[in-house]
């Protein structure tokens, strides 16, 4: 039996017919959708149980009875705590997630959203609406810039930086990289300079926040980045918002001297008040950075191909396998 | 006797003091600013003349009278016909012009419109200003797309060409390109595949329109290329407006059908009733493509690097030699 | 107490000075050198042992009495069947190899190999020094061919395949895999064409052998495969003997159909009596592709480094790694 | 008329069926094939003469009498000095090269030696063939090394360089380059570092010299550069050997400081005493980099579609015109 319990996704999002249909022709499925698989329909699957695709509650006492488990297979982008990992690994069942899979969306938002704020493309297109613009020979675009050459900064370089990675190889730019979880000489095999945050800040013209949340970093990009960059400098911050100091990130942006492009918020859904809504100097998406349709029906293929890799006894090729040493320590959820 | 005339840029845009210098080393420099040099300036100057550094009327007669004449040096970006290229090919005289230097900063700009495009962004930062976003869950989001794995079509495979598809190769697109000037061997030498100008249309989710207009090819690109695109495609034009049907193309974009990002208008400054101002489903920007600050000067360095090479006897490497074959032909002012 | 036993490799070839320091920075070390780690010096070592770099037995019985093991640093290249993986699964114990550390090396010896066979670098050396070398123009080096735009293929497309692939981008080839553990969609992902292993053969100018040897595919690739490459065509073989068809690979390099570069044997050291010391048509390369000193001494760092963060409780980064599902499965040891 | 006279070509060394049918659909085509085509086969046609392909003598009173003359195609790779270039361009006559159709099998050879030099891939061969190969654990390979990471230089940036450059890229080398010719910044643009000649020698472990020669570099390349070279170091030549100072290149090998890749000898035809021969620690091809049978066949097609471009008013896209400033002062026959 495979429990499918997506949510926050819905069936329609991920899985096409053809996808189902690889699934289907692997076990039979319980397909459920909508916020929260009761146990009432949790309970009676167990002993028959051989994957799970979803976030699932899986503490020890309902992996202790489903003695033929062999997959858990995360669709939410986070492992959230609800599942005791350790008993997954100490019973030898896969643990994946889609990480991955959203390397290429948010890449390519990241690298549009660099290019709208070095060459100021909204206030471009605003100007000629408002029939304000200003000629080139009159001080027009005075504020723009090119990628080619300059110095860029990665905070964060996993799944998401080394995606980015590639997009910008061919723009020939120096690439520095803070990680601290990564040693100086891994970044270094990534082509990029390990330095310190504050460094970071200071040299690049455009700053990447890729690093994604932990209990250890809420916050930690905080005023002492945001005023170590020069003048005109662009930020792009794609991964989750509680890894930056929120009132000192849109302080520097409201001053005029750095432009943000930010594609998370403290608090998703955004409230009406949220005061980055009327911050100048923004560039705001509401997290759409991995959010693209055809990426998650990506993700309905994945989860068929790896799980009959694993049913069938072969390494999984396109989900990640969580890491023990770090699976419970991330989390990604918004601060509420 | 070096004559720098860079009409319609100023000295400022072009010279930096390190500039001014390499070329007053070179010989005495008469610095001209302003619309027009007048014969009674350009005529005293003739016998003595080495270098023109812009595009000062050179007929056939001036020539004559300018029998030390090594090189004209053009920083307008085009070639316009108030020079007897003949005559200077048959006198051996270098015609060198600034077209490289656009490559990079026009590539980068039509990469983030297309990003923008395929993302939309604009709208994206409007609606949460307007407080209207909508989660992805209810649909927001929902005409996004990634360039990763795209048919991507170039309609012009020159200089602006050859600078775009290293920043694409990255994103793994089948590239489709049509240029009439390049025999198909040339363009899948790039990397390209060559194609009839509708089926590009057809085949690509973004297509770039990078031709210079020329006598041949005004308002080429027309109705029946819009109405060959798939819905939801994007359009980037960066070269000049005199090669779409720009009526059509307005429209394509009004219906709903196609995004399309334009860097360039029929008349610029673009007028008050510009019909593009109003229009939806475009992004607009007002002939910024090219103009970047650091650019205008760059073309001073590049300059003063050639002109020492010429009069030293050594090959130009910076700047681009004029073909003779060509360099009358192409013309791309706005048509007014 | 961490046991360093890397037969079988020597200490020296592994470690630096600075890469012993940083083991003893974390525990006592056990160094162990030569053939066998016998269990008077395991035994009493298993209760306070907390990493095992290389390749002690380590059977259930064992494992029962480590119960502070965190890490099995395998140093070896290949997961040999002398370790309870399983065991080590289900008690959390960070299962380790080398694997990523041998691609860059085996990749450009590949490259190197295919250049050579491509070029006839070897026989153009040898007619040279034996005063036959023939003149262009009168047929010399006219089995030669460019890599540049030809089809090429790769059997195998994990981490050997994974670093041979850039080093092949900028020639512009078409890129075929063939691999039976990735799904189509994965090999796609990496920009290779999946095909059947003989289709494989028939199309690349160029094949590329670096699969593992598996209990499955020993002497898979055979006659049928040689008989299917068009004449002229370069074979490199770098990653086992045991998966081709020896004799039928020789015979095919003798007929003077094929070149065929080779760097692994069926038996290692190689006999005296091989056959291939002594065929024509081949290129011969006594196990060199990952053995290039400064490769040894990487992985020394990268012991270090990953040991350091698997006491810390942090990801590891350089090493890889070892699959549940795969690790039993894999052998790569001559047959002899 | 079309006037084809390839020397040192062949007719069919260079013309299919096809590229053949092209030139005749273009004009009456006289195919010359041998040594010399003598005055009363050229004066002939030189009332109707409308281009020349290949290296016949064109001096100004020959020119003069060819009024309808419009290109000039050399496909022997250097433009010798037979013909009056200056006239040429004065007149209007298109004068091009096939230089870049050597820059990819060139750099292709180069990257094969240096490759084939890093990991001592002949010797490897050689000592399995003698019996005498050495395990990697008693010393074998103990001179290999990888090109990853290391310090690569490059003597000479032209077209050689830049088809070259691509193909390192992935290695992650550090690149110095030196070239008299190039302006630094345009060194950088290329994405190298502009060094001296002996710092280039001193830092880098990869030395490609790919200058071509001329009449002031003759010999430059001496005994300080080799003797900078740290141990161990590889030295690819692939341009001419007049560049070097031939006895100090062979002095080096032999001394086993560093090993030396030649593909051009001083005197070609190959002299039977020449001293390289007998030398130890070289690579030694027959001037086989560019004389690959494809290419040359590929020099009919570009020799095709350029003519067809210039009797069409077009620009030629495949070849390269002649740089007026630098035509007459190359040359690269080997010093007899």
């Amino acid at each position: 039996m495979i429990l499918v319990d997506p949510y926050p996704r819905t069936l329609d999002q991920i899985f096409s017919a053809g996808a189902r249909a690889r699934l289907e022709a692997l076990a039979p499925v319980a397909w459920h959708e909508g916020p929260s698989v009761g146990p009432e329909l949790v309970e009676p699957l167990l002993p028959e149980l051989v994957a799970v695709v979803g976030q699932t509650a899986l503490p020890a006492e309902r992996l202790e009875r489903a003695p033929r488990l062999r997959a858990v297979l995360n669709v939410e982008g986070n492992f959230l705590p609800n599942v005791d990992y350790a008993d997954c690994f100490a019973r030898g069942i896969a643990v994946l997630g889609i990480g991955p899979v959203f390397g290429q969306p948010v890449a390519e938002l990241a690298l549009g959203l660099a290019l709208a704020g070095a060459r100021d493309i909204l206030r471009g297109d605003a100007e000629i609406r408002a029939g304000t613009e200003v000629l080139f020979d009159e001080g027009g675009n005075g504020g723009s810039f090119l990628l080619a050459g300059k110095t860029v900064g990665l905070v964060g370089c996993g799944s998401l930086g080394r995606a980015l990675l590639p997009l910008l190889h061919p723009f020939g730019c120096e690439l520095l990289a803070h990680d601290p979880w990564l040693p100086g000489e891994s970044i270094r095999a990534l082509g990029a300079t390990p330095v310190g945050l504050v460094e970071l800040f200071s040299r690049s013209r455009v700053v990447f926040v890729l690093s994604p949340p932990t209990t250890e970093n809420t916050g930690a990009i905080g005023r002492t980045c945001f005023e170590a960059m020069a003048p005109g400098s662009v930020l792009v911050l794609v991964s989750r918002a509680a890894v930056v100091d929120w009132p000192a990130l849109l302080d520097a942006a409201a001053s005029g001297r750095i432009r943000a492009a930010i594609d998370v918020f403290p608090e998703e859904p955004i409230p009406a008040g949220e005061r980055a809504r009327t911050t100048p100097g923004t560039i705001l998406s509401a997290h759409r950075a991995g959010n693209v349709p055809e990426v998650w029906r990506e993700v309905g293929e994945m989860v068929a191909t790896d799980l009959e890799a694993v049913l069938a006894g072969r390494e999984p090729t396109r989900m990640q396998a969580a890491d023990p040493a770090t699976v419970a320590r991330l989390r990604s959820r918004p601060i509420g």
